[in-house]
C-alpha cells in the first residue's frame, strides 16, 4: 500500500514513514521524494475526500496524472492544463528574451492539450513578478504570448497578477477533445509501435549553448535557440493521430525515455527502444558527443511520443507534414526497468539520465551551472 | 487612447512613453504601475490579438477585468479562474499551518467562482516548492485544500509540480453559471443600493494579531485567525442572490472600497458608503482602534459585496443566512474619485488606503514588517 502510494520513490520510503490525518507519509523532504513521488502524495490525498458516485467525480474521464484532466460536459469532452515556469528553474533571463518567454509560457501549456489530442480554446495567466521589472518587458512578454495565441486562436480570458521575489509564470489552458477521441498515456499494448515527431535532443542541445557551449555556424544556433525558447506544439500533428485512430501519446517535456516511462507506468508495460532508430539531427550528431545523451533524456522538446500498431502508424507516417520515425516496440510488462535501449546488437546500452526530473540531480539548477 | 490603455496610472505616464510592437507602453517600473496598470498593460495586449467575429472570441461572455471568465460551451455558461499565493507576501510559514494553506488556496478561487454566482467544479493545482520542505507538510497541504474541496464537491484533477526557491501556489478552478444568472461588476446602476455579507476588516485584523498585535480573548483570537486563514467561499450565499435576482456583485479580496471601488469602474458609475452603515463586528471595535480602516480597506475578506434595487434587496436579506447590511448607494458617474465615504452628517471622511494593491504602499510586504 505504501509502495502504491509513493509510486516512483522505491522501498527506502518504508523505513522512515509517519502518519497525518490517517495516511502514511514518507518522513523526507521533498528533493528527496521527487516530483513523480509528490504528485502520488497529492494524488493519495485527493482519492481519500473523492466522492466518485457523484457528479462532478463521475464526469471525469482522466484525471490526476496525465497531460490533462478530461471530463465530460454537456456533450464535449472539456481539458484542461496547467504548467508553470519559475525563474532560475526553467528559465534565465539573461538569456531568453521577454517575447520567448510569453510564447514558451504558452506553448508548453498548448503541447499539453495537444498530448491528448485537443483543441486549445481558453488561456488563464498569472503573473507572479518582483517590482523593479520593467513595465515595457511585461507587454513584451504578452506580445510573445499572444502571436502564439493568435496562430492557434486561443482566447486570453483571465487572470491574475501578483508581487514576488523572482518571476513565476503559470498558465492554465482549456480546450476540449475532437469528438471521442482523446490520446492516453493509459492505452499502449503490448505489440505497439512506438514513434516519435521531430528530433529530440535539440531543445537540450539548445540549453547547452546557452549555457556557453560555443556554435559557430549561424543557422544551427539559431535553429537551437529556437528548439529550446520556442517549442511550437503538435496541435496540429495531434489531430491527424486521433484522426487516424492513435490512442497513446504523450508529449516530450521530460525527456524521451522519460516521457516513455510514464506511458509505461501507467499503460502496465514495458518499452524497448532501438538506438540506431531515435532520430537524430544531423547537425545535433557533428556537433554534440553526447548526443544520445540529448535525444534520450534531453526533454522540453515538445515533440509527440506515441504508439499505435503498424497499420496505425503507416497511415500517420503518410498522413504527416514533419518528421516521424518508429523507434521501438512496447512490450508485455516483464521487469521493474520499464525501458530499455539496445544497440543494433539487441544489448542494452547505458545512459545518462537526467531530462527535467525536479529537485532531484541538481537538474533544477540547470540554469545555476 | 494612452490613458485608456493604462486605466488607473493617470496621466504621468503621457510623459514618458515607448513603443513595442506598434503599442505606447509606459517606461516604467512594474511597482510604479501597480497590480491594475498591468492588467490594463496585458488587455491591451491581448486586444491587439483578438480575432471576436471568430470561435471561440465570440463565445466570451466575461473577458479580463472580472473574478472570472465566463463562455458559452454547448448551452452552458463556464467560469474559470486563477489565483496565486506567493510565500512572504501573501503568506508566512511561521503563522499560517500548511493544512490552512492548503484551504486558502482554494478558498480564494472558490470565492471568485462565488463572485460570478457559479457553482465550481473542476480544480488544478500548480506547486513551485523549495526541496528541502518536508513531504509530509505538502501532505497537510492536501488535505487542507482536500477538506474544503469536498465540502464543496470540487473534483482536483490535475497540476504541476516544480522546484522553486519559494513556495509559490497556483490553483485554477472551472465551473460553470447556474442557467443564464451570472453575478458581474459591470452591470451596477444608479438608484442600486449596496450591500455586504458578513463583517469586512475581521481579516485585516486577523493578520494584525499574525504579526504579533496581542488579542487576549482566545475566542475572538480564533475568531481572527480563522477570518485571515481559513475564509469561507460565500458560493451558498451567492445561490441566493442569483436565486433573488442580483445581477452586480464582487468577492472582497482588495479591500471593501477598493473592491467597489473596481464595480464602479467597470460599471461606469459612483458610489456612497455611509460609515454608520458599515457593519463592524463588536469585538473589532473593542480591540481595534483603527477597525473603521480595517473594515473599509482590510482585503482578503472573501465575503459578498452586491448590489441591487431596494425591493431585491429585501428578499435577498429575507433568503440569506448570514448578516448581510445595506451600507450605501450607487450614483451616477459625476466624478472621478469613484467611491466618498460619508459619516452621519453626510461629509465625506478619509480614511487610511491599503488593502490589497500588489507593489504599491508597502503593503506587499504585509508580512514581513
Amino acid at each position: 500500500m505504501v509502495a502504491d502510494h509513493i509510486g516512483n520513490s522505491g522501498v527506502r520510503i518504508l523505513a522512515r514513514t509517519c502518519t497525518t490525518a490517517g495516511a502514511i507519509i514518507p518522513a523526507m523532504k521533498v528533493s528527496e521524494l521527487g516530483e513523480f513521488g509528490l504528485i502520488d502524495l497529492i494524488r493519495s490525498s485527493v482519492a481519500r475526500y473523492d466522492d466518485c458516485g457523484r457528479t462532478p467525480w463521475r464526469e471525469i474521464v482522466v484525471g490526476i496524472g496525465d497531460d490533462a484532466a478530461a471530463w465530460r460536459a454537456d456533450g464535449q469532452i472539456l481539458l484542461a492544463t496547467t504548467d508553470t515556469l519559475v525563474q532560475e528553474i526553467h528559465f534565465n533571463l539573461d538569456v531568453i528574451s521577454w517575447e520567448e518567454l510569453g510564447w514558451k509560457t504558452l506553448a508548453v501549456n498548448l503541447s499539453d492539450i495537444a498530448a491528448m489530442g485537443g483543441i486549445p480554446k481558453y488561456a488563464l495567466l498569472s503573473l507572479a513578478l518582483p517590482g523593479d521589472l520593467q513595465a515595457e518587458d511585461i507587454s513584451r512578454f504578452a506580445d510573445g504570448l499572444m502571436r502564439l495565441a493568435g496562430e492557434f486562436r486561443v482566447a486570453v480570458v483571465g487572470g491574475n497578477i501578483s508581487a514576488a521575489p523572482n518571476v513565476v509564470i503559470t498558465a492554465t489552458v482549456i480546450g476540449c477533445s475532437r469528438g471521442e477521441a482523446i490520446l492516453k498515456r493509459s492505452t499502449a499494448c503490448p505489440g505497439d509501435l512506438i514513434a516519435v515527431t521531430g528530433y529530440p535532443g535539440l531543445s537540450a542541445a539548445g540549453l547547452e549553448m546557452l549555457k556557453g557551449r560555443a556554435i559557430s555556424d549561424p543557422e544551427m544556433s539559431s535553429v537551437l535557440r529556437c528548439a529550446h525558447l520556442q517549442p511550437r506544439p503538435r496541435i496540429e500533428e495531434a489531430r491527424i493521430l486521433t484522426e487516424q485512430g492513435v490512442k497513446t501519446a504523450i508529449d516530450v517535456s521530460d525527456g524521451l525515455v522519460a516521457d516513455l516511462d510514464h506511458i509505461c507506468e501507467c499503460s502496465k508495460v514495458n518499452a524497448r527502444i532501438d538506438m540506431q532508430r531515435v532520430p537524430v539531427h544531423p547537425m545535433l550528431e557533428a556537433n554534440f558527443p553526447n548526443y544520445r545523451d540529448l535525444a534520450l533524456s534531453g526533454g522540453e522538446d515538445y515533440e509527440l511520443l506515441f504508439t499505435a500498431d503498424e497499420a496505425t502508424l503507416a497511415r500517420v507516417n503518410q498522413a504527416l507534414n514533419c518528421p516521424v520515425a518508429v523507434i521501438g516496440e512496447i512490450r508485455a510488462e516483464e521487469s521493474v526497468k520499464r525501458v530499455t535501449v539496445v544497440d543494433s546488437r539487441g544489448d542494452a546500452i547505458s545512459y545518462r539520465k537526467g531530462g527535467w526530473e525536479h529537485f532531484k540531480h541538481g537538474v533544477t539548477k540547470a540554469y545555476l551551472a
